[in-house]
């Protein structure tokens, strides 16, 4: 079989161990090049850098065959790398491994996703991993189920307009009750805002809220996680709301006045 | 009927005609808050600010009943906007009017469709505004359409999940076809990055591309632009692939050596 060759990134920056600890397993079965941001670039969304020029730094990444620190956010890397990096040298895109889940409605703020999506929309299959632990997180189990997902998914085969978000439970392997497909779960956060005074009286705010409420039945990824499960869920690019098009259709909206058509 | 209580955002940021064109159509008919960026804040995709605090500083909006000038995101805007600013207040959010389109899948970039997208996820229906002209703006006539939409779409009601996008040709009236409900469609660039050297022999790049082709037929929203109608898009915020859940779940994965299940 062809040596698979990954092109790893993340949202944590280049030097996050998440990325570190991926890069040595990946390595152990394909050709491992690496773009990732050169600064922690977390909840930028599918933010991309366009009023400002981008630089690709060399550096060492151990295991990887090449790899570029990037002034620029996770999808700005991936659009380099696939476009002017490694030209035709990507199969596989893998991004992460996430600091901190990556689930439910959350992956619209999740750079580690948006860089996933980034290839999809550029026509290379993509996973997207990350582990449930933002405090004390440790990436061995994780990198090593990584690897072992990465193998299986291999032989098969999925949509090129879908990207694999994978969530793993910070377990060891021994606890770990298995893999599941889930769907995004819908999450809320409580006291979502915390409003704070500076020395000087001025009001500031962080943008905070409790861990999310798990209102979600089986098979969200939300689930899926808290109980125990690697999860994998399915995510697509395209957001148009088909089954919305005809009930918008009928409302037969008009031009002012008597002048649309 | 009940004044219609509307918060204004985007992501050009408060200074921006845009949002001042939109304002003052849209203070006719109903009280409007603005809470947006204090600076230019495109291409932020869904991007929040997690890691530093936020501050919004009370100013002047023509029109606007109270206005805000946010230290953060889109998403932040409308995060803080609805939690803290003017919390129960609001009734619809409209985004924009952006310089510049947003259609097809360059809507996962987009500031201004994101703060939408937040305001939908928060639970409040929301308007997505953009004017298909970046060069040399002039938004007189899609902010009069947008207050006449926005009138017409109040008799309306559509899922919470969904918000609508709307872009518009910049065309007098008279020039306008109609309004299409559409599909996003997918945009491919030509020579996406450019490559140049900087005085001292350092290469930087700029994401770049020509004007996206259209190779999408009727009736997605480039399409509808391009040929001179107002375009009106469903956009959903669960991105799950429903239709692969069954496949995948086929493919069976287990975790490794003898221990799945």
């Amino acid at each position: 079989m062809k040596k698979l060759r990954i092109l790893v990134t993340n949202d944590d920056g280049i030097l996050a161990s998440g990325l570190r600890c991926l890069v040595a397993e990946l390595a152990q079965i394909g050709t491992v090049f690496v773009a990732a941001p050169d600064q922690e670039r977390s909840a930028t969304g599918h933010a991309i850098t366009m009023f400002q020029p981008l630089r690709a730094k060399r550096t060492e990444v151990p295991g990887a065959e090449a790899a570029y620190a990037v002034s620029g956010t996770p999808a700005d890397c991936v659009k380099l790398a696939v476009d002017v990096l490694f030209p035709n040298q990507i199969d596989l895109i893998v991004s992460g491994i996430n600091r901190g889940a990556n689930l439910g409605t959350d992956v619209l703020y999740s750079g580690t996703v948006s860089a996933a999506l980034e290839g999809v929309m550029l026509g290379l299959p993509a996973i997207a991993l990350s582990l449930a632990e933002f405090m004390n997180p440790n990436f061995a189990t994780a990198a090593s189920l990584a690897r072992h997902l990465v193998e299986a998914l291999r032989e098969r085969s999925w949509p090129s307009d879908t990207l694999l978000n994978i969530n793993f439970p910070q377990l060891e392997l021994a606890g770990l009750r298995g893999i599941k497909v889930t769907t995004l779960g819908h999450l809320h956060y409580d006291n979502p805002i915390l409003e704070r005074k500076d020395p000087w009286g001025g009001t500031y705010y962080w943008l905070a809220g409790q861990a999310p409420e798990d209102n979600n039945g089986e098979p969200t990824d939300v689930w899926a996680v808290k109980n125990g499960y690697v999860s994998l869920t399915p995510i697509q690019f395209d957001l148009t709301n088909y089954r919305l098009l005809d009930t918008i259709s009928s409302w037969n909206l008009q031009l002012p006045k008597d002048r649309g058509r």
